[in-house]
């Protein structure tokens, strides 16, 4: 099932780069690469070695995850780590995907011979395909474009972000401008919304320098702390009190390649007495849609 | 088209190091892997990153070789180094392929697009298939059997050992074996021969610490020669004198994945008048197919 369709030298960059990563597992770069190869359609996006969580679960690390489908492959090669069993601590700042419900996890067993591979590998593409004529059928369904994907335009267009669309932006200007902002360069950690009440927020959502941030397993609470006890005071105290209590939130976060993005995480709204209990900023998510708009004409 | 012939854990384990074995080039892992997983043909050998010599010609590294198509695919990123101009000092010990009239030699342009890498691989497979259905329907044929081709029985049965059929052993005794002899360990330099005059040999075909030995571009002709000039006198007087005039080659080789291997190389018989003269055993090949023998009844 060669595509027709033409995809850039930046899908092909990226293709390659997620292909030629090394990894411990020797059985790995041979099974990934089949699955690649046979499928064969790059209309499908895919990254390797892709970190996933599900509610209430322990996090594990995928070894290759086709966000479009959400279907996960695990390659077992016995004697590994449980890929059940990643630390949250070793992966704060990496890129998450959440398993939301109906989310795929294979299995492939890489302990058998090279003809058992091979046929486990063929039914697995053969399901891929099974899930890829699900996609494809629907009509919202757009084939991955690696440029448009980290495209404001594409948003603009689109008429909203949302959660199952998997966006994340490189830069923090891009995601400032689906929502009326015409930058070239912007760098702070919170932008402008035409609500008042609502901010735009690029935050580190674990222990940094300032912060001591968290977002639950579920994503559904993000935890806003200053370490220094007496300016969480004064900043859960001015907060309570002010007129910015919705935040639309892009966590920075680093990517398999370890690049650093801006993935979309919700709408979130201050919980003001929790707030209050816990002398920490508490954000609920209340939305995993929001709409974008383009500059407003003066 | 997946064949049905079962392979065994030993191919597995081969086709995996090939496959897994990282380079410079990052275009590289990306092409071999669809090459292979597309032609899908585990009877068909391959080995990545194979040195090659023809005659009065460079050396040569090439990505991807199919020994027994003699079909060698070069992938060419451009800016790296020319394929066919390596410096036979730094190969001096490596295992490397002769290229017999009718090699075929392809490249592929790594510089291009996914689109059009794919569309280039999948003409490349389209003419491995070709040379398979030429191989194949030859009557010699036998597919890759990677636990037959270093057992000495595969070449009892044979009755011969040809340097077309790409033989290499990975010990010693497994050629002597092949020979008339029933060893299960033997590390010297040289065995016996039913025939009075020939023996098989084992040497270094390099400058090493004892001797200053060197096999020609064409592996015509062998020098074997000592590195202190009188001793170098002695052992031509010797053998120019001697009985023993008659020598079967098994090269020792390092292979693509750093191991020891003892490649057939023909029998060579000793050039006496050149050896006068350049004060050195010069080694003349006479045959690239010696008979193999079993035991002789006692």
């Amino acid at each position: 099932m060669s595509t027709t369709t033409s995809h850039s030298d930046v899908k092909t960059e990226y293709v390659i780069r997620q292909l030629g990563r090394t990894t411990n597992k020797k059985y790995e770069a041979y099974i990934i690469t089949r699955i690649i190869h046979k499928l064969d359609n790059f209309d499908i996006k895919f990254v390797t070695q892709q970190y996933v969580s599900r509610s209430d679960e322990k996090h594990a690390l995928t070894d290759l995850f086709f966000p479009q489908l959400n279907f996960h492959i695990e390659v077992d090669e016995g004697f590994h780590k449980n890929h059940w069993n990643v630390k949250a601590d070793d992966i704060r700042e990496q890129d998450i995907a959440m398993a939301v419900p109906g989310t795929i996890f294979k299995r492939i067993d890489a302990t058998m011979t090279l003809d058992q591979i091979n046929i486990r590998v063929d039914a697995l593409v053969d399901e891929l395909r099974k899930e890829i004529i699900k996609l494809t059928s629907n009509s919202t369904y757009i084939p991955w474009d690696i440029d448009a994907e980290h495209n404001p335009e594409t948003y603009l267009e689109k008429g909203y972000i949302d959660l199952e669309d998997n966006v994340a932006f490189k830069r923090i200007y891009e995601a400032c401008n689906c929502f009326g902002h015409q930058y070239i360069g912007f760098q702070r950690g919170g932008a402008g919304h035409r609500d008042d009440g609502t901010i735009l927020w690029f935050p580190k959502l674990y222990p940094n320098d300032e912060w001591n941030n968290s977002i639950s397993q579920n994503e559904e609470q993000i935890v806003e702390k200053h370490h220094v006890p007496e300016t969480a005071k004064i900043h859960v105290a001015e907060h309570i009190n002010g007129s910015s209590i919705k935040r639309i939130v892009f966590a920075r976060v680093k990517n398999n390649l370890g690049e650093i993005m801006y993935r979309f995480k919700g709408c979130y709204k201050l919980n003001v007495p929790e707030s209050k209990s816990r002398n920490a900023l508490i954000w609920d998510r209340i939305e995993t849609r929001v709409k974008t708009y383009r500059p407003t004409a003066i």
